[in-house]
């Protein structure tokens, strides 16, 4: 039994002061308000719960900064991609592991407690799949289970190179499983997550481009329940070539031929019609909103205030992994509304504040999205606590929501003191405690790969 | 003298390996690639000219978070106005120089190494100049003298409410001087840097609301070189305000009646028509883009692309200090125009970086904005060096233009490890030299200030 004491700290009721949190099994098992330290070891600090990353592709952490040159002709998401093919071709199981470690590792120093991995990576080079079919997952698991950060598998089905059966290329051979094989992958995961503490195991349909209508019911037949991640709407092209193939737009076709609701987190989602932004809001899937990696891809804004003022669910992914920062995806989710709209506090209600409002919103959705159950420090929960440094200079002169603000809007990384993840304490004064074997690690296996690629 | 020696650095003509250079006097004073080091300290770091953060408000950074609470009406940049006219009421000049202290020590670990400080709290909260004119300015002095950034003093005559001569409002009172007086309190500045190593001054009519067409043609008459920053059609309401006034819009009417120049930087300019966009670029005067800010206040986007095509100048500025980091600046300024076009990497030219295109581009307009005449790493200018952590995970696997890569869109404050601002070492390990005393003085000030407001 853990039992830490806090300044303050946000409950689901709102905020509250010198707060004891015993955990017990990974689990918060007791926690009072108002309360003497007693034996509890203490935090002048803010505790937070942890946030959900909904979204990321741990290996394309390795490729952050390497795809930012401009090429001969227009660069766009689609030449990235190319790039992104090229940097993979040569990425064995190894490089996962020590790629994803420490892509986990700086989510936990981040604010981020769990994470969903968009698991699209699963055979050798040549496109065969591993001995072990479940390979490259259970280097994703390995670096779960290292780092300390709670796990929502999602592998990959991947079908095809586009819409209406087109072929995959070469490059994305190290993607592709017949739907048998699939399922095989997908039993694999639970075995493979079994034993690791907060995991569970969803399914991730590629896109609609990547996974024929067939292909796509099938699956759903075939895994009636669980989280259900879809790439989609991320880009124009896509939406046009849709278009093209079945005269609707991806959300379009997927809301009408499906029962899209709770179990689903529609990823990017960025091009809406306001008919379909309605739709997607009243469906009660989650929104996965990747703001840094949808600017740095150049995608595009989601419709966010159409969105909330319909009560859209959302949750944020750092996707690519260019950057891993919980503050800085919803700093600049609200930046690119109030630059599109020209206004300010675009979400929140009138009196309230703006990082309090993206926080708690961004909480429940990513906790819906990974399929758990509870978010929020309360008994029985998940004990994922973030703690914020209150000496900051941009959280000294603040107070509850205030806190929030200060941190989304004026924090930076050294804010954040110290996480627990599943009662773990992973992070001790912003440095999570694997940093040096973790970078060496993830050092070695980059020159390793760029001197073979 | 001094004498460091770098494993590489980004000189004008490219990067170069095994540098060493020498200070004297504040600037170098000799620099020599491919040398051994000799008796030079030692640094296995990536050096950098520092860049210049051309428009700051350093007082505002006290308030960063705190006008983040939605009000009952919409929220804009003049919602945000009347909650930053509320803040400064009670702020006195023991206020400003703890906050501008603080400010100055965050640029200066965040990669900036010069500041143009667009200083328009000159007087007492009732309007009332103090004994000395000059005593805020000199407030602002002694923060740059004692945190060691370069300063740029930019003393703003602020004369009006609004177009056509409308009268100021109370809380405006701190700002307002008749053109005598303002013009000794600029002879009060250019005495109060004169022992100020790097400084110099400049003048800053706040905008075309709020100074009139005849006393901005009277201050650039009477001040005929060095430094005009100016405030402009950062606000669509602002352009609307001045065609009903004039029949012309903001950037327009400058470009009309005044030899705008290399000695101008047009702060924000952020609502252009394509006409004004190649005007202002072909009057090579500087675009003043102040991105963190100008998303925080939902101002809008820079035609930067545009500008850029027809080879206009632009630097970057903290404005608000909301956050104080330079390669966020670069990197929002980027992802801007990234999430307009939809497409990536528009400002390089083919087979160029954009972190190298960004940084050098913001380098040479920084340094013209403020007046400086060399920037860049070579003898006889300041030196003043910001070196980068080269085993930060982001740039462990980088070479070159893409240390700028990793650093401006993979980057955190972590990875500037050491700076020296006009040949004195004020950051060490990440931190400002006078970190822990600067801190316990901002968070006193920002209490007391509170307390009384």
């Amino acid at each position: 039994m853990t039992a830490l004491h806090f300044a303050h700290a946000l409950l689901p009721d709102g905020w509250a002061a010198d707060v004891r949190i015993e955990f017990a099994g990974g689990r918060i098992a007791a926690l009072q308000a108002g309360a003497a330290p007693g034996d509890a070891e203490r935090h002048a600090a803010i505790a937070l719960p942890g946030l959900a990353n909904l979204h990321s592709h741990a290996f394309q952490r390795a490729m952050a900064g390497l795809a930012e040159t401009a090429g001969n002709g227009p660069d766009s998401f689609w030449s990235w991609r190319e790039a992104m093919y090229r940097f993979l071709a040569h990425v064995t199981p190894d490089h996962v592991e020590a790629f994803a470690t420490q892509a986990y590792a700086e989510m936990l120093e981040a604010g981020f407690t769990a994470v969903g991995e968009f698991h699209y990576l699963h055979h050798a080079p040549d496109g065969r799949p591993y001995d072990d079919l479940g390979e490259m997952a259970g280097r994703v698991v390995a670096a779960a289970a290292s780092t300390g950060i709670s796990l929502t598998l999602l592998p990959v089905l991947y079908r095809q190179g586009g819409f209406g059966g087109q072929a995959t290329s070469a490059a994305q051979h190290r993607f592709v499983n017949s739907p048998e094989r699939f399922l095989a992958l997908l039993e694999r995961a639970r075995a493979q997550i079994a034993a690791l503490p907060g995991a569970n195991v969803g399914v991730a349909p590629h896109s609609l481009r990547a996974v024929a209508p067939d292909d796509l019911a099938a699956l759903l037949d075939a895994v009636p329940s669980g989280p259900v991640h879809i790439h989609v709407a991320e880009q124009l092209r896509e939406v046009e070539d849709c278009l093209a193939w079945s005269g609707q737009r991806p959300v379009e076709w997927l809301l009408a031929r499906h029962p899209v609701g709770p179990r689903w987190c529609l990823v990017h989602a960025t091009h809406m019609t306001e008919a379909e932004t309605q739709a997607l809001a009243r469906s009660q899937a989650v929104a996965g909103l990747c703001p840094i990696t949808e600017a740095n891809l150049g995608d595009g804004l989601f419709s966010l205030r159409a969105f909330a003022a319909c009560g859209g669910r959302f949750g944020v992914g750092s996707d690519s992994n260019i950057r891993i920062d919980a503050a800085a995806e919803l700093r600049l989710l609200e930046y690119g509304q109030r630059l599109a709209h020209r206004a300010r506090n675009l979400i929140a209600p009138p009196g309230a504040s703006s990082g309090r409002t993206l926080f708690d919103t961004a909480l429940r959705g990513g906790a819906q999205a990974l399929g758990r159950a509870t978010s929020g420090l309360v008994p029985g929960a998940p004990a994922d606590i973030v703690a914020l440094d209150p000496t900051h200079p941009s959280l000294v002169a603040q107070a509850a929501d205030g806190w929030l603000d200060g941190w989304i809007f004026a924090g930076d990384r050294t804010m954040v003191r110290d996480v627990w993840a599943g009662g773990r304490r992973v992070v001790e004064q912003g440095r999570h405690v694997g940093r040096t074997v973790q970078h060496r690690r993830y050092a070695t296996a980059l020159h390793d790969l760029l001197s073979t690629a």
